[in-house]
């Protein structure tokens, strides 16, 4: 998603240390220290305006969530919306461009990954920035704790088709495919995007793979 | 497929036996002797009425052909069909009822295989029964070559789910995934089945994985 500059956003990221932070380098490998509670901790790569992430934290109490969005204005949005919440104590948001979630995450330090409706990347020569290309892969296994799992939704057809592939030849063990999520017994308990309302409201299935690394 | 019993088929098998045979487990590891040429070797599971495995033995000279089908009213329908083009030396039916396809092949004798528009078998208690439950696939896998290959079609949604699950889990290494193949660059030179020419008539999307064994 692309969005213009927010000249708010700064002073409101600033404004809330508690729940977020732009320099999420420096927590690496002390996440725990974040939460109130030392619990599974679950990371969404892309969290957008964070419908999906604060919608997660408040239905699993059990576990400490963390959402990644590498665009700043977003990440303020996302704010915005954990703070019209009650206050959530198994939530943090990095603001973060770094360059690989490894930036962020010490080896081992994820129990779980979420990839929700991220850039299809359509172009042949756009493959390397799929979130699903083999380096993006690398990356999460070497943050998830050993057989640490991906859950990972799109609208895209083309993204779902080449990901299944690329997560296949990466060695990873797939858990479930849904071609049609919200028809589907997968849907209980289903937090869905802002995006994936959007879209799913247009009568577009929603496509869903569940893996884990050997 | 289930079909009455047609009191032709049985004479009309016996009367070819240069391109049918229902005692295929005497031909096991001697299939080549059945061709003109030596050359690779493509065997379809549950070839139906034929029009597939007939439509490959046109279009591709350079291969050899094999159509096995279990229900033998329905082996002869193929071979109605097969007699009613020009004769083409690339071609043999199996007119089957073999427990599993190593009853016909011996390890490494084939090439690839097609799977097409199998049973779905939606029954959870069913599962075993699917042409692409593990306990087949480790069947292909010994009837093919190291490394041989597997093309898998359908329009049924909950089997391409199970079976892309499933085919993963085996260890199979995916070499592409059509979520409408129709509609992709892959569906030049597809040839259709029957069923598939009537599902995709009526809008319906064809899925199809192509993969192989480590």
């Amino acid at each position: 998603m692309r969005v213009r500059n927010k000249p708010w956003a700064q002073p409101l990221i600033d404004a809330h240390p508690e729940i977020i932070t732009d320099h999420a380098e420096k927590i690496i490998g002390n996440w725990n220290e974040k939460f109130e509670k030392v619990q599974p901790l679950h990371v969404e790569v892309g969290m957008g305006k964070g419908q999906f992430i604060i919608g997660m934290a408040k239905a699993h109490p059990e576990c400490n969530f963390i959402g990644v969005e590498v665009q700043k204005s977003v990440a303020a949005t996302a704010l915005k919306l954990a703070l019209e919440n009650e206050p959530l104590t198994n939530l943090q948001l990095i603001a973060g461009a770094g360059e690989s979630i490894e930036t962020y995450f010490e080896p081992s330090e994820v129990d779980q990954l979420y990839l929700n409706f991220s850039d299809p990347w359509p172009k042949k020569r756009h493959t390397k920035r799929r979130l699903t290309y083999k380096t993006f892969l690398s990356s999460y296994q070497t943050v998830l704790k050993d057989k640490g799992s991906v859950e990972f939704k799109t609208d895209n057809q083309g993204l779902f088709e080449y990901s299944l592939t690329s997560m296949n030849n990466f060695g990873m063990v797939f858990d479930g495919v849904w071609l049609d999520l919200h028809n589907s017994d997968e849907n209980e308990g289903n937090v869905q995007t802002e995006y994936e309302q959007k879209f799913s409201a247009k009568g577009q299935p929603i496509y869903k793979l569940a893996a884990h690394f050997k």
